[in-house]
C-alpha cells in the first residue's frame, strides 16, 4: 500500500460544516467551537462521499481546532478509515479573526458599515484590528499553542498571512505524504483552504477574493511531478451540492 | 510543554466500554465493531475523569480498531485534548480471538464445556483455533494491515502471544514518549493493556490470569527511571468505579 515511489498522490481536501459558532453568526476564527448536529451531518457526508469514490485516505491532516478535528473523524469512521495516521497543526487553523473574534456578523457590519465589513472578511491583505491579550476570546492561555513563541502566534491575520503560515506545513508535511503516492486528507478551513488552493492554482492574489469552497464536499486534486494540479480547481465529489453550497457561503453575511 | 529532558512522564491506560458485540455477547478479536451508547458513555467519563484530576494527555497512542480509536477520540474531546497527536497500532489490538471470532460465548460454553471455554478464555498460553483464512471474521483483505507480511498476521492468539507482539510498540514507540516527559493515553483494550500491565508490574504468567481492568476507568502509572511504577498496579481515577467494574468483568461469561 505504502511504498516510496516518485508517484504523486491524491489530495483531498475538506471543509467543515456548520458550527455553534456559524450557527449563531459570530466571527470564530480560533475560537475551538463545536460543530453543530447539521456540521456533524455534513461531516459523515464527505466520509460517505469519499468511500462512495473509492477515494480512501491513507493519512489524514487536521489543524488543532476542534471542528476540523471532529470533521475528519466523523468522515473518516464514515468511509471505515478511521485507523489512518492522523497529523495536526496549528498552520491549518482559520485565519485569526483578531478583535472580531466572538463579535456578532450583523450587529459588526451594522455598526462599521458594509465597506470596512468586506474589507475584513474579505480582502487579500487587510487584517481586522488585533485582539486585545487576555481578552475573553484571545488564546493566551491555551495549552495547544504553548510551544509557540510568543511572536510566532497571530493576534489577528489576513489571508496573506494565512498563505504565509500555511505554507510551511504543505512543503514539510503534506507533500512528504503525497510523494509516497498516498491519499491525503486535509480538514480544515474555509480560510486555509483558500490559502492552500490559491498557491495549488496559482490564483492571483484579487482572484482569491472571489473564491469560495463548500463545506463538506471533498474536494479532489491530482497532482503531477511538479505537485501542479491536473486539473485546476480540482473536483468536487459532489459538484451539485458543491454549486449550492458556494452559493449558500455568498450569501452568508447578507442581510 | 514539551522538553527533551530524561525525567520520565506519565502513563494513563483506558480500555473501551461496552461495544456491540460485548452486548450481543459475542467474542470479538480483531472484528472491527462498534461501541454501543453505553460505551460512547463510559469513553466520555473516562475523559471527564482525566480533565477533573488535571491529568491532561500530551500524546494519544490507540490500537486500529474503531472502538479504541473512537474511545480515544470521545474522551480527548471531553478533556479539550482532541488536538495532541495520534498514533496507531494493530500491536495495541485485542487478542485475536481465531477461530471463536463472530460466535456466542453462550452457545461455546455450552458446545465446548466450562474446562474448554475457560481456557481459551483465560489461560496465559493456549490460543483457541486458528481462524480460517478468507471465513467470515477472517481480517484477510481488511486493507489497515495490508502492510504486514503473512506470517506477522496472527490467525489466533493467547495472552502470551499479544504479550510479544505488543512489547515492541511499548519499547519503540509508547517509552520514547514517556521519556520526553509527556503524559501518554494508551486507548486499547482488555487483552493488549493485560499486556502492558503484567509487563509494567512484572506479574508472573500465573498471576496475570486473575487481573481484570475496568472500562472506561483512566489507570494512571507513574514511572521511575527504569520505568517501573511507583506504586505496584498503578492507581485508578475513580477507584470505586474500577472496583464495581472489576466485579462486572469477573462475572461476565458466567451464566
Amino acid at each position: 500500500m505504502i511504498a516510496v515511489t516518485t508517484s504523486t498522490g491524491t489530495l483531498v481536501l475538506l471543509r467543515h460544516g456548520e458550527s455553534e459558532w456559524n450557527k449563531a453568526n459570530l466571527f470564530t476564527g480560533w475560537v475551538d467551537v463545536p460543530l453543530t448536529e447539521k456540521g456533524r451531518e455534513e461531516a459523515a457526508r464527505g466520509g460517505r462521499l469519499m468511500a462512495e469514490h473509492g477515494l480512501l485516505p491513507d493519512v489524514s491532516h487536521t489543524s488543532l481546532l476542534r471542528r476540523a478535528i471532529m470533521t475528519a473523524e466523523l468522515a473518516l469512521h464514515e468511509a471505515d478509515r478511521q485507523w489512518i495516521p492522523v497529523k495536526r497543526s496549528w498552520r491549518l487553523n482559520e485565519r485569526h479573526y483578531g478583535a472580531l473574534q466572538g463579535k456578532d456578523k450583523a450587529a459588526t457590519l451594522a455598526e462599521y458599515g458594509e465597506e470596512q465589513f468586506m474589507t475584513w472578511r474579505r480582502s487579500y491583505d487587510t487584517p481586522p484590528p488585533p485582539i486585545e491579550p487576555g481578552s475573553e476570546f484571545a488564546q493566551d492561555g491555551d495549552a495547544r499553542y504553548s510551544f509557540l513563541p510568543p511572536e510566532a502566534r497571530p493576534a489577528t491575520e489576513c489571508l496573506a498571512d494565512v498563505v504565509v503560515r500555511m505554507l510551511p506545513y504543505w512543503y514539510d508535511a503534506i507533500v512528504p505524504d503525497l510523494r509516497l503516492g498516498q491519499t491525503v486528507l486535509v480538514a480544515a478551513h474555509g480560510n486555509s483552504l483558500r490559502a492552500l488552493v490559491k498557491h495549488l492554482d496559482g490564483m492571483g492574489d484579487d482572484e482569491v477574493v472571489g473564491l469560495n469552497i463548500p463545506t463538506g464536499v471533498p474536494l479532489r486534486y491530482d497532482l503531477d511531478d511538479d505537485l501542479r494540479p491536473v486539473k485546476a480547481g480540482g473536483e468536487y465529489l459532489d459538484p451539485d451540492a458543491a454549486a449550492a453550497a458556494i452559493e449558500a457561503v455568498k450569501n452568508q453575511g447578507k442581510r
